[in-house]
C-alpha cells in the first residue's frame, strides 16, 4: 500500500480519535469551543497510564523527586513574580474598519474577515499599532471584580513547584539534589489554537524541577565539576556533576522514558537551542520533538534554569529561598534542571505512531486492509479483548464470562461478543488492544481433555495464535503489560 | 488518654497536615489564597490511590461504566442550558457605607468591618437590595474581553458527561442501563470558604452519571417495576429496576467502596432529602455524610434526577439526546443516578478518620504516646518503610538498600537509615506507612543460617513484628494491601 500523504494521514488520524472515542471536541453539541478538546473513554484510558508510568517513574522507581497537586489559581503575584504578567504576550493589532482583532506577526496569513481573498495585512482597513495580549486567563476572586481581586488560570505548572520548594523541603527528608514533580492542566489564550490537540488552550503538563548543587559548590566539594563528552554514561548521578551533567541525565532519563512507552530515538527529533534562543538567564535548553505528520514539533523542553526561579520568588515575596548544605556547610539558591512535558501533544504523538494499516487475514482467510493502533501494551487503554467464538452456545459465553471475570481484577477487558470473530478482532485492533483471547469448542474439552481449559491468544501486531491454558493467563499477560 | 475536643482535634489535624506535608495552603509564601489548597508529597499519593481506587472500581471492575475527561472551559450555553448561569447564586448585598459585600442571608453572623463589635445585619450602614451573584468563575476566552466570548471555568463536571452522551454512545458499544464516570477539577466562587479543605473553591470531583430506561418502558418490558423493601439485595441489576431500585443499588455499591476503603457505616451518616428539599425534576436525593469533628458533612450525593439534564441540553441545543432501545423497539431520553462525590472532602474525612493517638514503646521499651495515622493500606500514600537497624554498619545499609530495591517496583517505598530505629517507625505512623521492615543482624545470618536473609515486618496498628523470608516480602506485601 502506498503511504499516506501528511495532510491525508492526519484526516485519518482525527477521523478515528472521534470514531473510536479517544478524542472529541469540546461542547461538541454546541458548535464546539475552539482550542478545547475531550477525551473519550478510549482517549481518557491511555492518558491515565501515560500520566501514571510518569508518576511512577520519578516518585517510586526513583528516591530523590516527590509529588506535588497544586492549584490551578494560585496568588497573582506569583505571575508577577515569574514574568509572565509582564512578558507573557503576543502582539496584537485592531483593525478599525471591520473591528476584526489579529496576531501582528501573522498578518500575511490570516484572511480579512470582510475579503477573505485577501490577507489582513494587504487589506485596506486601518489598523491600530500592535499591542502586547496577555495569554493569561484571567478571573476573579470574591464577589467583587477589581483590580485587588484578579487572579489568573496557571499558563504552567511549574511556578507551584517553586512556590512551594520550602513546604516540601521541611517535609520530604530529601536533600539538594531532589526534584518535585506535578502533573496538572494549565491554560494559555492562544489566538490560533492548531494541529488538533497540538496546541490548545486548555492542556495538561508533567513537569519536574530538579533542583541541584550550583556548580561552585559542586567545585568545593568534589575538587572539579565534571564536564561532558559524547558518549559519557549519565545513568548514575556523581559528586562531581554540575549543572551541564544533570541536565544530560535529565535528557538521556527522559528519552529512556519515551521509548519505554514506545516512542524509539528514531521517531524524535532533538532541538538544542542556540545561545541566541535562550532565555538570558538559561544554561541550556533542548526540545524533544516528535516527528508528527505537520513537521517535528515538541513534545518536551528540558532547561537548565540557574537559579531565576527561587530568586524571583525569594525577590518578590520577601522569603529566604536558600537552602542550607550540610555537606557544604554553605548556603546557596538552588539551580534547577526542568524537564517539561505535555502530556496531550504526546497522547497525540502516541496516537501518529500507533496509527497503522496493514493487511490481516478475515474469516474467510481472505486478506482484508486493517486499521491498527500499535499502542505498546503498558500504555494501550484495554488490554485484552475475551471472545466466546458463537454467541448463541451458552457454554461458550458461560466460559467466556469466567475467562472475563478471572482476568478483570488484573487488567481492563473488553468482553464482546456481537459478530463475527474476525469483525471483534478488527474492533480491538482499532481499538489498540494488544491481546485477544477465544473462548472456542477446544476450551470446553468438545475435542479432548487436552484441550480443555486452554483458549488462543492472539497478539495484535504478529496476528499469531498460541494456545494457552486458562490458569496461566493472568501471569503471562501481566508479564506483557509490565 | 481523654479525647480531644472537636476543635482541638481538628487544629492538630491541620498541624499534622502541614508538618508531615499531606496538605498546605496554596500559594502561602506570598500570604496564600482564600479556598485554595495545594497536596504535599504524602497528600498528592493519598489523592492518587483515592482517585485510582474510584475509577477502577467503576471503569475496570463493572462493565457498564466507561470513563471521559473533558475540559475545565466549556461551551458557555452548557451552563444556560444547566440553569447555572440563571439560578447558581447567592444573595449578596453592597454597604454603602463601607463599601462591603456581603451574603445577604449571613449578616447577622458577619462583623461590620468598620466596627467589627457589631454584625453588618445591626451596624447603621446603608445597604442596597440584595442581589443576586453568580458563584461561577468568569473568564474570556480569545483576545476580546466582550459578552460574546464569556466563559466559565465549570461549577461541576456532571454537564460534561450530559453534553458527550450522544459521541460516548456512538462509540463504546454500551446499551441503556449504563454510566459515564469523570474525575476532574470544579471551582465555585464560595463567598466564604470554611472547615480547612471542606469547602474549596477549587476542587476535585469523582461523578458518575448512570443512564437507565424511564419506568414506563421498564414496565413495557418486564412487566412491572420492582418497588424496594428494606433489606433487599440491590447488588445485582435486574431487568425490572426503575429508578428507585438503581438509585438503592448505586447508595449501596457507593457505601461498599467507602468500606472498602476504611470508612466503615458507623462513620457515615445518611441525609435522605424530604420532599420539600428535592429540585423540582428531582426523584430523590441522599447525602452521605462523614462525622467530621466539626459535624456531619457531606461526601457524596447520590440524586435520581430523571430526564432533566440531557432534556435540557436537547432543548439547548437542538440536537436530539434520545437513545433507540432495541429490546424495547422504542426511543427515549434516558433518565439519570447520579453518584457525585467530592474527592478533596474525602480526603480529608480519611485523613480525620485515620488520625489516631495512642502507646507505643521507644527504644527503650517505655511506653511512649504518638500520632499514628491509620490509613487503610490501599490508601496509605507509603506503603512500606525499609530501615537498616543501623547507620554505620555498610553490610546492614548495602543489604537495607538491596530490599528496597527489590520493593520499589511493586509499591511505593520509604527508606530511612536516619536516627535511631524507635524514631523512624514513629515517623512511618505519622505518614500512615502501614508495614515496616527492618533489616538487622539476624538478617546478615550473624546469629546462624536459620535466619540469614530474613527481616521483620513491622505492622503499624498492632505493633506486632513478624519475621519474615525476604523472598516472600513481595507476594506478601501485595496480598495486604489489595
Amino acid at each position: 500500500m502506498a503511504e499516506p500523504k501528511p495532510n491525508e494521514l492526519m484526516e485519518k488520524i482525527v477521523s478515528l480519535c472521534k470514531r473510536r472515542g479517544f478524542i472529541f471536541q469540546s461542547s461538541e453539541i454546541y458548535g464546539g469551543i475552539n482550542g478545547f478538546w475531550d477525551y473519550g473513554p478510549l482517549g481518557a484510558e491511555l492518558k491515565r497510564n501515560v500520566r501514571d508510568l510518569w508518576w511512577r517513574t520519578h516518585t517510586q522507581r526513583r528516591e530523590d523527586v516527590v509529588g506535588l497537586d497544586a492549584t490551578i489559581i494560585m496568588h497573582p503575584a506569583i505571575w508577577k513574580a515569574s514574568g509572565h504578567v509582564d512578558t507573557f504576550t503576543d502582539p496584537m493589532v485592531d483593525c478599525k474598519t471591520c473591528k476584526g482583532r489579529f496576531r501582528a506577526d501573522q498578518l500575511g496569513e490570516t484572511p480579512c474577515p470582510q475579503r477573505p481573498s485577501k490577507m489582513v495585512g494587504e487589506c485596506h482597513g486601518e489598523k491600530t499599532e500592535a499591542r502586547k495580549f496577555n495569554l493569561m486567563f484571567k478571573t476573579y476572586v470574591g464577589p467583587v471584580e477589581s483590580e485587588e481581586n484578579v487572579a489568573y488560570l496557571r499558563p504552567e505548572t511549574a511556578q507551584a513547584i517553586f512556590a512551594q520548594f520550602k513546604n516540601v523541603l521541611d517535609v520530604s527528608r530529601q536533600k539538594v539534589p531532589f526534584g518535585i514533580c506535578q502533573i496538572g492542566k494549565a491554560f494559555r489564550n492562544e489566538i490560533n489554537p492548531r494541529n488538533f490537540t497540538f496546541r490548545s488552550r486548555e492542556f495538561e503538563q508533567m513537569e519536574i524541577e530538579f533542583f541541584i548543587r550550583p556548580d561552585e559548590v559542586v567545585q568545593k566539594l568534589a575538587g572539579s565539576v565534571g564536564a561532558y563528552t559524547d558518549g559519557l554514561d549519565v545513568s548514575t548521578p556523581q559528586p562531581n556533576w554540575g549543572w551541564e551533567l544533570w541536565h544530560r541525565h535529565w535528557v538521556e532519563e527522559r528519552v529512556k522514558w519515551y521509548e519505554g512507552i514506545g516512542l524509539g530515538r528514531d521517531t524524535l527529533d532533538f532541538h538544542w537551542q542556540p545561545k541566541e534562543e535562550l532565555a538570558h538567564y538559561a544554561k541550556a535548553c533542548v526540545d524533544i520533538q516528535y516527528k508528527f505528520p505537520f513537521g517535528s514539533q515538541e513534545l518536551e523542553g528540558i532547561a537548565a534554569r540557574g537559579d531565576f526561579d527561587l530568586s524571583q520568588h525569594q525577590k518578590f515575596c520577601g522569603k529566604s529561598m536558600e537552602y542550607f548544605d550540610e555537606e557544604a556547610k554553605t548556603k546557596y539558591v538552588p539551580h534547577v534542571i526542568e524537564p517539561s512535558a505535555g502530556v496531550d501533544r504526546l497522547i497525540l504523538a502516541l496516537i501518529c505512531d500507533a496509527y497503522c494499516e496493514d493487511q490481516a487475514p478475515n474469516d474467510k482467510g481472505e486478506l482484508e486492509s486493517r486499521v491498527v493502533m500499535k499502542f505498546h501494551p503498558r500504555i494501550a487503554p484495554i488490554k485484552v479483548g475475551v471472545f466466546p467464538l458463537l454467541k448463541n452456545k451458552p457454554e461458550l459465553v458461560a466460559k467466556a464470562r469466567e475467562v472475563r471475570d478471572l482476568l478483570r481484577p488484573h487488567l481492563t477487558v473488553f468482553y464482546d461478543e456481537a459478530g463475527a470473530i474476525g469483525r471483534r478482532y478488527r474492533r480491538q485492533d482499532e481499538a489498540g488492544t494488544p491481546f485477544g483471547v477465544t473462548i472456542d469448542f477446544d476450551t470446553l474439552g468438545e475435542k479432548g481433555p487436552e484441550l480443555k481449559d486452554t483458549v488462543t491468544l492472539r497478539d495484535r501486531d504478529t496476528l499469531k495464535q498460541d494456545r494457552i491454558p486458562i490458569r496461566e493467563l493472568v501471569p503471562l499477560l501481566l508479564e506483557r503489560i509490565r
